[in-house]
């Protein structure tokens, strides 16, 4: 079974990690036995020292010559990353981001299913989105603890969201997927991860400000 | 004036870069003249020899024992992510995640204009979002061109994604702001982002699954 071999590594080796299984997943699927850390790295455009240098933070997965073996890797890879199992999620803010998320068909195919949305509207309480129901927020506490959810999305405006999250720590949440563009502060034990959209139109800001093609290769 | 000394930086640089960029900003508004690479990281959470190598790409901004201007390393950063200009943006799709963006109140802040969003669905079309038009799809390539719009974010369906980053391509976009969970081909010069939600759920999940403080010390 893989191990962590070493606690230093980059932030951004995870999120790798998540490309590789990904790309192993469907390999394995299409009966591929093999594939080299060359191979594997044209297929994603990542460098395939890097692949290796990712991989070996977690194992001694590739054998010299022989390339990686996709299903002993994939299976590695979804032990790894915590995807063996399926994780209940819910959305805070039943707006229209909030909708968007319920609906984005990728987080139930990577294991993530969203079970509830929460809201104080009259209007969006007891409503659901594609089935999902949208409960009353002083029904959160209840929820979470009936439901063993482990994590929630923030898809509140930003004047809403350090209150949301305050709830969430004091209903057992233990971790915290945030889109509202505010720095949320939690004294407990919970991992709070805050995805801010724009630095991403920045990144292509950047991209279209130095057209040059040489810089863009190293990027993408 | 900054340059660009090297070819061969991270992709995270420009991440990072925006992060720096935001932090200094905001000293600068609250008056502080120079900060070290030492102060900055701990404010940021970032090592202080990941701020001065990701500087190191762009030019020679601090003063030794000195620490860095702020109001000039601001000015410079600003120009470096091209944001020393305002960008009018389309929003594709006029469903809830584009309303979700259309409404989305920093990317204004950090110079992304929304101005219009684009659907086919004849009771979406003619309504606005808090004052920005949605448009049919047929005024694309005439609203482009009149408005010199060169980014565009795509937030339609994951089966109309390839069709409409087409005409997006046809109608002289440069680049693009992929929201649907699919890989998106463009044959001509133009630049693609795509933004997959689920790597975030998948690392809070790689987190829950160790639950180590040493290891999430070293990621948050």
């Amino acid at each position: 079974m893989a191990r962590i071999n070493k606690y230093k590594f980059p932030k951004t080796t995870i999120e790798r990690l998540s490309y590789y299984f990904r790309a192993l997943d469907e390999l394995s699927k299409r009966g591929i036995d093999t594939i080299s850390s060359e191979a594997l790295g044209v297929k994603l455009n990542v460098k395939s020292s890097q692949i290796r240098k990712d991989l070996s933070y977690f194992g001694d997965f590739g054998k010299r010559g022989m390339g990686y073996d996709v299903k002993y890797l994939t299976k590695e890879l979804r032990y790894i990353l915590g995807l063996d199992r399926e994780w209940p999620v819910i959305v805070m803010g039943a707006g229209h981001f909030g909708i968007a998320i319920a609906q984005y068909t990728m987080f139930k195919k990577h294991g993530f299913n969203i079970v509830a949305l929460f809201d104080v509207s009259e209007e969006r309480v007891g409503k659901d989105v594609d089935g999902i129901k949208i409960l009353h927020l002083n029904e959160l506490e209840k929820f979470i603890g009936e439901n063993n959810v482990e994590i929630a999305i923030i898809a509140v405006p930003p004047n809403a969201a350090q209150d949301v999250t305050n709830l969430l720590v004091d209903a057992g949440i233990k971790a915290i997927l945030n889109f509202a563009p505010v720095s949320l502060k939690v004294e407990k034990d919970v991992r709070v991860l805050s995805v801010d959209l724009t630095t991403k139109l920045e990144a292509l800001a950047y991209y279209m400000s130095y057209t040059r093609d040489k810089l863009w290769k190293v990027f993408s």
